[in-house]
């Protein structure tokens, strides 16, 4: 399925940055199973697996913010991925961006693109 | 330690992503320890923690490809770390400035910086 060999870890997850493959903002960091990058790139759309809810999940799937996947990229050792995404709305569910919208002192330093009692139920 | 909640896993880790502060790269994911992160934020130098040798670890400690760390930013669950770093030279051992240097399909999209063998003996 891929041409580089991937080292999916003991759960056989790998961890997925996703990047705005146009602002280079990091929007998020989740994990995907061989089935969550076969489907990435069957469909052009970022899935990924929930370790909370032990599922597949397309990402957007409920709120519409989905990511259409320009690139997939490997690192050196396998075991991590880079999605370059065009990400729709916001990748966080607190509406934010990015999920990366506060530093590690609290400071919120990303920007806020919906709210979130529009989008979920 | 951190304003926010930090949600480490059962290896008392978490993942970090390593961004150029500047050009926006993604150039390496790496483990941080709670003390790899305080290592980082007292020094101002990226510190991760190897899983492979079990050990704290600051990233161009040998090298010389030092991370200077701009700003440290936590996700919304508070399982993962952004860093954004001036980095020295280039991330990856095998040369290149991102570890991210290849798509999943083995195509090699990334620069490459300096000999491997001029900096590791």
């Amino acid at each position: 399925m891929s041409e580089v060999d991937l080292a999916f870890d003991e759960q056989d997850l790998l961890p997925a940055v996703a990047q705005d493959a146009e602002s280079g903002e990091v929007v998020m960091l989740a994990y995907a199973s061989e089935e969550a990058l076969e489907r990435t790139r069957e469909t052009g759309f970022a899935h990924y697996y929930s370790r909370s809810r032990d599922e597949l999940w397309k990402k957007g799937g409920s709120s519409g913010h989905v990511q259409r996947v320009e690139e997939v990229r490997v690192d050196c050792d396998g075991d991590a991925l880079l999605y370059l995404v065009d990400q729709e709305g916001g990748a966080c569910h607190t509406g934010y961006r990015s999920c990366f919208h506060r530093t590690v002192d609290g400071e919120v330093v990303g920007e806020k693109v919906f709210d979130p009692d529009d989008v979920y139920e």
